[in-house]
């Protein structure tokens, strides 16, 4: 008799879609996928297989959402704060006005408590949620004219989104929503005063310091945006508990490896700007204070609107608290010193 | 005749022992090498499995990098500027004074250049090396007295590390090596005047704030500490392709996870330690610019020494003050608005 050699049960081969909600030219958060995707190739032999596909190639860039708890994609990569419209809890997912830095966020949902809300909240969306992606302090956007004090902002017609719109709105601003690629030509007619973008590295691409030069900060409606990983919950369900690891480390990865490529592309950008004719200008005290106190009352409607958003907004005002404080001391004095040593 | 069944070839099954140099006492840094094994054991269903070893159970904690050097252990955990004796380069994967903070360091690492130069250095060690954790802005210590200038340096008994204690050894500050679990009793003696240790949540498991009441703040020699996994070249080249992917993978997911794990736990330690007597100080200015100055003194005499050194700290500068530029402006900016808001 032949003993019949022992057969080694392999992981099986999955195939699975992943609906950015991300153009290709915004290459640092569109490729936080593709870094995730090669990961998780790469540690399962190329069993596993996740293929990427921009925002509108097969799913509607704000249709991402819907498309994973459907189960039309396996799995999406966006800003939950999109679906603000569907809850206002969706945006405690990505970012928040004056709310966590990018630090804060990955420390409230790893170790804060964030993550069983937040998947609490998702679970009710049949999806499992994962950090993937950071740009940090995004930058407040470029204004035709110099914003000195807070009447500035009366009856500025500013290209911004939905939450930090309500906001501004309380303070006489007119909130605009146009497309990235509009932008453009609408800072040059004048049919907008001012647009926000993202920070240095994307701006530089639409060259808008051409037709807008004041380039203010900071971007208090997005201290910390936080991207995410979304798989629909039956999917995940199905995974091998390897695969399920592997997706969890991958997604991990590009969470940090993300946040790193733009502190690494910012500052070149922003020389340039500045070399190009970019006005770097802080948002005046003022300024900061009334949308600060504009924010409360927006807060104060939006609990009062979604008991989600009230769980997990209260929960992140004291994680926030405490995080302001304890880098109030070591790490902010730290930076700042070295933000303003004498060389 | 009767078909032999395909035989899928499975992983092997791999045993390896990770040296950590960091005691469980310490347990969110030691945790991070539990945290490492953990994600790879699931990662491959339990076929490669990496027993963490405290400091000091089967090596040395100052001799990890020894034993993966010479395969004594495939692995170890541990802060490479331990090894600054060796090759002061061994410093810039941690952290030097006035050099990079938490986030910088991933940057630098990561997109900035730094992997390339640092796993050089390494390899000529015949170690790989990832980042694996961070403290984050450490604080700068225990003092008995108050420190009002930078006269006071002088003649200051300082349980200080190496780096550091060459800069203050310049101000006439006598930098003493003594090992954590005696820092208390010399304190209360007086035998030394100040220590450094970690940040709030491991000073107050020691209880310094019993002795010495002034708890200083920034540890400008250590503004974002890297802590490193190291594996053993020959080790390494041996694991299968899957393997290095999902190692990769986890020992980034566990240097994220880490500094969210200080960042959580930090403020409540911190309101402790003040509720418990300690009080709050930020080094005088004339203190921090002064440290500034003797810091540059030793980083001439040691870029003289080392051409290791040279070349990477030249590297880290040029990145570190690009750095400091783009984070003046919207993430410095938010930061401190976040920190200094009225409520």
């Amino acid at each position: 008799a032949v003993a019949a050699p022992a057969i080694a049960q392999g992981l099986p081969e999955i195939q699975w879609r992943l609906a950015s909600s991300f153009p290709k030219s915004l290459d640092t958060i569109y490729g936080a996928a593709e870094v995730f995707q090669a990961r998780v190739a790469a540690a399962t032999g190329g069993k596993f297989q996740i293929r990427v596909f921009a925002g509108g190639e097969i799913v509607p860039a704000f249709s991402v959402m819907d498309a994973v708890k459907d189960g039309t994609v396996e799995c999406g990569h966006t800003a939950s704060y999109y679906f603000f419209g569907k809850d206002p809890a969706f945006a405690l997912d990505t970012a928040v006005p004056f709310g966590l830095n990018a630090r804060e966020f990955n420390a409230w949902f790893m170790h804060g408590g964030g993550k069983e809300l937040l998947r609490e909240f998702f679970a009710t969306y049949n999806i499992m949620n994962f950090p993937m992606g950071n740009t940090g302090a995004q930058m407040g956007g470029w204004f035709r004219k110099e914003i000195k004090s807070v009447k500035d902002l009366d009856g500025l017609k500013f290209r911004v989104g939905g939450f930090a719109g309500k906001v501004m709105s309380k303070l006489g601003t007119v909130p605009q929503q146009i497309p990235g690629g509009d932008i453009y030509p609408s800072l040059e007619k004048g049919t907008i005063d001012a647009a926000e973008w993202v920070g240095p590295y994307d701006d530089e691409k639409l060259g808008f310091q051409k037709v807008a030069q004041f380039y203010y900060y900071p971007g208090w409606w997005e201290g910390g945006p936080s991207l995410s990983l979304y798989i629909n919950q039956d999917k995940w369900k199905s995974l091998p508990d390897e695969y399920k690891a592997i997706v969890e480390a991958a997604a991990a990865e590009a969470n940090v490896d993300m946040m790193a490529k733009y502190d690494a592309k910012n500052p070149d950008s922003l020389k340039r700007l500045v070399a190009g004719g970019a006005k770097l200008r802080p948002f005046p005290r003022d300024v900061m204070d009334a949308c600060y106190k504009a924010a409360q009352e927006v807060y104060a409607e939006t609990t009062a609107a979604s008991p989600a958003f009230k769980k997990i907004y209260e929960h992140m005002v004291k994680f926030r608290d405490d995080q302001n404080l304890w880098h109030s001391v070591s790490e902010g004095n730290f930076d700042r010193f070295m933000q303003t040593r004498k060389r």
